[in-house]
């Protein structure tokens, strides 16, 4: 038996893979660096699946069909450029390398030349949806050398989720290292959903609604513009209790982990100059709330404000917080997109990025088609928040997400995010910021000099400031 | 004549510190890649001081006397790597090459390692106080090979800047990079202090405060606890006004520039996990400023609130939220500078790194005097917030800082740092955050696993969420 793909890395994503690729029909050769989980895999979840156990790379490549596709499912790091360093050279020309884990773009930018100058083509493929989305249909994201897409385009399509009308979460993203840039802003913006429904959460909590009322606002939030898969298992996840009939959230530390793609979304942002506010927020809350020990001591030595404000908070304010601050979220983030594309020549069609995220990833949300959408009316749109539809939102939204700030700042409730969104809103749409003071202080200590508003852009002046 | 000193680069801040260096009475021996510039200098600005003029870095070595002590002013990156792979040739072990441009600590670190391995010593040296600090009194953060330090300490001591206790404004500040990675953090800090005046002036300007209402405002606050340069020429900076009467600062464009301290500031943020969140909402700042034609355009799209909440705008709870902002930044900044020192090994003093910004450099402030006392007091303090005179000067800013904001939002004058340092403060003193939700949705579409308040940390859980 021939096999259509090779998969290295039998961790619980790329088992699932293998499986949803053979459950499509794919025959599906593997192997694992430890050969007992080579073993354990197929005796206990393979079944009569189209599966090939193999245990040596060598053995792996002889499996597949010409010209072959091996899709790695190893640890972002080291441990691609290892793997790499045993695989290529038993390769030949044409063939295909995919790596579908959360690896760096640079370094994806960098094996997919180092792949070409061997005559191999190298995918990088964002793959998001969890272990679940692995399983059952997650949304990808390929980009790389451009002449592999046709070769392995009807694969990932049949095993990504799809949209209710059938389209595919799994589309050429563009060259180089796209495929996963486009992955980690996809993370980054998964950060920031996070946050902006942590502090709803939070605020509502502080205002006295109850876990069991709390899960009842968000299914009905779920059943409107909010309408998400995050939205979805926030409701879910507030009705599970313990055998006490304590809700199991209310027994979680209050610590936030991260993996580091937040982190890389805002590194980003600061070299190409695009304002990610609410990410860099969403990553900084994480952050914070892992100081757990300084955060006890704090509570101790710092004071709060009367917290009587807090009784004027309403679940309808805080949905209006949540989906302003949303917009803003994703318009920053497609700016950063757009950006990196400009700077990268990767030419990205923002509208079928959106399109990608419809269903499958974690961030999947009826949202999305507003995105597709507006791209679809103006592809060049510099921001979502020009865009009618979305204006038209955040001013219907505008009074209770300012209500919902305020009552929160009052109250001593931190809302970085909402706050951060709001002061970008109020930023953005200032026909004067007060950076002429900022250029002012710039010339008088630096001599940086400034443009004037009286006269063309380009032109530059020095005060002697005396 | 033997010259104490080589300097490569006649820039500004070049021109200003060999004239520095040669009122002190050190000989200084110059050059610069072109020679024009060189005679011009020693034509038109030296007069009878001890400055040697040289055409050729061969030239330039045999003036020193050994070890030989040379300085770099040239513009960080490939100029700096540049120069020294023609100047590092002519030297003799033991010899000592500073670089005093703000170059990023990473290349410092390397460049120091370079040196060493070639028996040379370096000195990657932070120095700031623009032009005029360069000429009369700069704050200088030195560091690299810890034993050029001897050699060079009375050189730089004397012409640096001094406190009024008469403490020179420089001292050694650790191995490596530690010197540059010192000065971007204070660059990153004075972005945050130039955007709290920004929104300062921002606000009482929308409130109505005239120009000329405003400077007096800024000079009171200078002679309390916002005394520091840059209140100071923020208050001259208001004054000053065209040949019509109308201020300059009306004329300027408010599209403010960077160079990138910032922005580096902001990443070792996030590859160190330490949260400056004012510093990066200045530097967003400054980008959402040069999008002025955006701006224009989203000025007649977006729509914003009813103004009259500035009518409540009051210059004591301006002042209050700056002062209390900037308790933040300079709590986040040293927060990440201890990361930095654990890090990498530097073992930095922050008391001492503190009393060498209390002069001649742009963030200089008798603020400064309280942070040395506070880590006088307790050398390892996790935060500047939790020493109790800071505690105390947060605990009754808070009130008009609270106060500031909630006025800003509903009026939709745009604070993104006082509303940020505010919530970092509310997440910072939270005994509980909402984090336990962000790791239940983790645990449920990642099985990211958790940590439980009722268990040791350390121990992590899962719970099947159905």
């Amino acid at each position: 038996m021939v096999a259509d793909i090779g998969l290295i890395g039998l961790g619980v994503m790329g088992r699932n893979l293998a499986l949803n690729l053979a459950d499509h029909g794919y025959v599906v050769a593997v192997y694992n660096r430890t050969a007992d989980r080579t073993r354990e895999f197929v005796t206990s979840e393979v079944g009569d699946r189209p599966v090939l156990p193999t245990f040596e790379l060598r053995e792996l490549v002889t499996k597949l069909r010409h010209p072959r596709v091996v899709l790695l499912m190893v640890a972002a790091g080291e441990a691609v450029d290892r793997v790499l360093g045993d695989l290529l050279p038993l390769l030949d020309d044409g063939d295909i390398v995919i790596d579908g884990g959360n690896s760096h773009y640079t370094d994806t930018a960098r094996r997919v030349r180092q792949a070409e100058e061997r005559g191999l083509r190298y995918v990088g493929m964002g793959i998001s949806g969890g272990e679940e989305g692995a399983r059952h249909g997650p949304s990808i994201m390929p980009g790389g050398t451009p002449s592999a897409w046709p070769h392995i385009r009807d694969m990932f399509q049949d095993i990504a989720a799809s949209t209710p009308d059938g389209t595919p979460c799994c589309d050429w993203v563009g060259p180089g290292g796209a495929g996963h840039y486009v992955k980690m802003v996809h993370n980054g913006i998964e950060y920031g959903d996070m946050q902006v429904i942590a502090e709803a959460y939070d605020l509502l909590r502080q205002a006295g609604t109850t876990t069991g009322e709390m899960a009842e606002v968000f299914r009905r939030w779920g059943r409107g513009v909010l309408d998400s898969y995050l939205i979805d298992i926030t409701a879910r996840i507030l009705t599970v209790t313990e055998d006490d009939g304590v809700p199991v959230v209310d027994r979680i530390l209050d610590a936030a982990g991260q993996k580091g793609t937040g982190k890389w979304t805002v590194v980003s942002s600061m070299e190409l100059g695009r304002p990610v506010t609410l990410v860099a927020e969403a990553v900084y809350a994480r952050i914070v709330s892992s100081f757990v020990d300084q955060r006890r001591r704090a509570a101790n030595v710092l004071t709060g404000p009367d917290r009587s404000a807090l009784r004027s908070v309403t679940a309808d304010d805080v949905h209006d917080a949540l989906y302003a601050s949303k917009i803003v979220s994703y318009a920053q983030g497609f700016m950063l997109l757009k950006a990196a594309s400009e700077r990268y020549g990767w030419d990205l069609d923002l509208g079928r990025i959106a399109s990608l995220w419809r269903a499958g990833c974690i961030i999947r949300a009826r949202f999305l088609d507003d995105i597709t959408a507006a791209y679809r009316r103006e592809p060049g749109l510099a921001s979502l928040m020009l865009d009618d539809f979305f204006a038209r939102a955040l001013a219907g939204a505008q009074d209770g997400w300012r209500r919902t700030v305020t009552t929160a700042v009052a109250g001593g409730v931190p809302v970085p995010a909402y706050a951060s969104a709001l002061a970008f809103y109020d930023s953005y749409r200032a026909a004067r910021l007060p950076a002429n003071l900022i250029q002012a202080q710039r010339d008088f200590f630096g001599a940086h000099t400034y443009e004037r508003v009286d006269r063309p852009r380009g032109e530059f002046f020095h005060t002697d400031w005396g």
